[in-house]
């Protein structure tokens, strides 16, 4: 071993932050062996020096500022695990790059709101600006997407990408209880945030698709065209007809490439149990990803979390200090491409929808007309329950359509009268 | 782009050969954008230069010795595709590495057996030697194992690593044919060999465990030392009583750091259906990493065929080109360890056992008093239909012990004349 050590500064020291600590102080001899050369925290910053973190912070320089590490001599790679897509980690990233420092960030908000330009910059200055840690956590998948499957052209990459949500639906499965109520628990159990809505309306997974979707296809990141469905409409009686008809419902993001363009969605979907994303559950994630080489690869793991997402934030500074480098995207970040978007409306596939429906002559003869003006063909058809003074389920399922007939089919539908609430649709994903 | 093209010697024209050249040609401008350089086949050898393979050889040069190949001047890696563990595909690594060309292979024999030599001389060499190609076709493993998941001491790696043997069982499980039957179609269909003992009797699986034994725990490369059981005992008898048990049967290659030293064993398995790797069907492959930070990570994909493979090939092939280096294994070749081996005897697990009975007074107590004679908890016991003329099978589930006293618990029963073939045992893995 010839070469001096790497030396790391680290801004943010939450759980991710504190994790990473911990992990190079207990791997060190490890992850030495494994690289050639030792990596050393020496300088690192958060809000409070005082709190107890679990972690001696002593030996390690302390900036107030986390800019100021940019500019520390001492400081070779920043890890950036502030969070949040503008303020002090934008900032520090920025300044990092423009120092010619490497960065790590496990910042998936700012890789999706300004992955593009960041990524331009770093490769200008000659850094790496790595972020396994931004995508499903201790899941190797950047990697995987940049070099294990830098052969092929890549039709589709989606995935079970915020944990929350995951749970959440597999609870809900499990006890039949109420998104409210499994979200509550959800909370005293720590696998949700007091505001949740970050995760539930899913946006956190957005962030995610949005970078997946650049590394896939080669163009810029565009977050603000993800289109965005939450899981809050889950209902147990959705998850027991899924059962029923050999689904399980996910929330996933998906990423494809059409005639339209590219279309990137998150929202709950109908899973066929056949397919092995459909078992992941609890907090785990999952990404698919299809190349046309390799046909169809799926990698699992646990998307958040102090041990996982350390191990990610380590593995890119272990990159670093073996000298691998890579493009920060999988293609140089000028020669990314402007996406095409293919809007949501566009969208072809099939469709579950349950309708609420008093029992009244007619309603079934109305669905078929409705169908049938707009061209949408009817896989199957279910009714649960029978009642007089009671609305009733109504579930049907379509073949393949395009999204702006079905919504119009829905429309049609909810007019009449015997339906007493909006129908809920959910998609199904083919695979 | 200012570099050099990269010029590429394939050894070997089969499938994996053929398909290697397909893929360099048709991805040629997505694969230069994505390393900074060209990529080029130059040389070619194979047996026979007359036969169609699908692909122009007219523009590559034409050895009739793969050996030939390490000493072109127009070669800079050399892509070694011909198998076996000795022979043309050991002397051809050989000459290449004593040349200081790089190598990439998909052959699992020829690294099973001789992987720790090659990689020190390789090391000493500073050249590459890549097998991505030899575990798990197209999914990217050797790289998760080596970088991806570098932070991490891993526990346990096991997997699906033979998609013949997956197949046979799947099929097996839908249709209720027999083995003999199903290997019969699985042949037809090109998904099995002629001859299928590398596949079926666990040899393939266990050249693969092997080297992922040794990316895991840093130890020499050891297959002598895997323990290896097929897959043709298992019957559509014990398919079934799985299913009620709530297992799947799958062929899992293991390995796993135990107080005894490294087990690596490749045998089939009752698996629990809320394991992800319970649902990995049909031809896929799929391998579980636990480590220490992470936690459980799985990766799943298809386990051979031309696309797949030629992928994992050309994955190493964009690494060498673009100067992505890594240790061999994923510590330095000089620096892994003597394997301490556990041997199978010493295993500690849960076990399934089902015995064919006669109907005769007295066989549970038999049981009950081997059981408890051997100090073996039984967790569950079954018996399907009552028969006065024929024997009835006779199913029981225990609780964790080791495998030496089951062993002897078994030969105890076995001696009961109502007990009447030898019983079948499969050890229950638990995740």
């Amino acid at each position: 071993m010839n070469k001096s050590p790497l030396r790391i500064g680290i801004a943010g020291l939450g759980t991710v932050g504190a994790g990473t600590i911990k992990l190079l102080e207990s791997q060190a001899a490890l992850i030495s062996l494994r690289c050639g050369r030792d990596i050393k925290v020496t300088a690192v910053s958060a809000r409070d020096k005082a709190k107890d973190r679990g972690v001696d912070l002593s030996g390690y320089k302390w900036h107030d500022d986390p800019v100021g590490l940019a500019s520390d001599d001492e400081v070779d790679v920043i890890t950036e695990l502030i969070g949040g897509e503008d303020g002090a980690a934008k900032v520090l990233v920025e300044a990092a790059i423009a120092n010619g420092k490497h960065v790590v960030t496990a910042n998936k908000a700012l890789i999706a709101h300004h992955g593009t330009e960041l990524a331009k910059s770093a490769e200008a200055a000659n850094v790496a600006l790595a972020f396994e840690a931004a995508v499903a956590g201790g899941i190797p998948i950047v990697k995987a997407m940049k070099e294990g499957l830098a052969a092929n052209n890549i039709s589709r990459v989606f995935g079970i990408l915020n944990g929350t949500c995951n749970y959440i639906l597999s609870e809900m499965r499990e006890t039949g209880k109420d998104f409210e109520i499994v979200l509550k628990e959800a909370q005293d159990l720590g696998y949700a945030e007091a505001d949740p809505a970050f995760d539930v309306d899913g946006v956190d997974a957005a962030h995610k698709l949005a970078i997946l979707t650049s590394l896939a296809f080669g163009c810029e990141v565009n977050f603000k065209d993800v289109y965005i469905e939450g899981i809050r409409h889950v209902s147990p009686l959705d998850i027991e007809f899924a059962d029923d008809l050999g689904y399980r419902i996910k929330l996933l993001g998906i990423a494809r490439k059409t005639d339209q363009g590219i279309e990137q969605r998150v929202h709950p979907c109908m899973v066929p149990l056949d397919a092995p994303i459909a078992h992941i559950e609890d907090v785990f994630n999952a990404v698919v990803a299809d190349g046309d080489f390799v046909d169809t690869t799926m990698y699992e793991g646990r998307g958040a979390g102090e041990g996982p997402t350390a191990s990610a934030v380590v593995a890119d500074i272990v990159d670093i200090a073996s000298d691998r480098r890579s493009n920060t995207f999988s293609i140089p970040a000028d020669k990314l491409s402007k996406m095409k978007v293919a809007p949501i409306s566009s969208h072809v596939g099939s469709y579950y929808v349950r309708f609420m429906v008093a029992d009244k002559p007619g309603v079934f003869a109305a669905i078929a007309s409705a169908l049938h003006d707009n061209n949408v063909s009817m896989e199957a058809i279910l009714q649960r329950g029978r009642s007089e003074s009671e609305a009733v389920p109504v579930v049907l399922t379509t073949h393949e359509a395009d999204e702006a007939s079905m919504i119009a089919t829905l429309e049609a539908i909810e007019k009449n009268e015997a339906v007493v609430e909006p129908p809920r649709l959910i998609r199904i994903e083919s695979f």
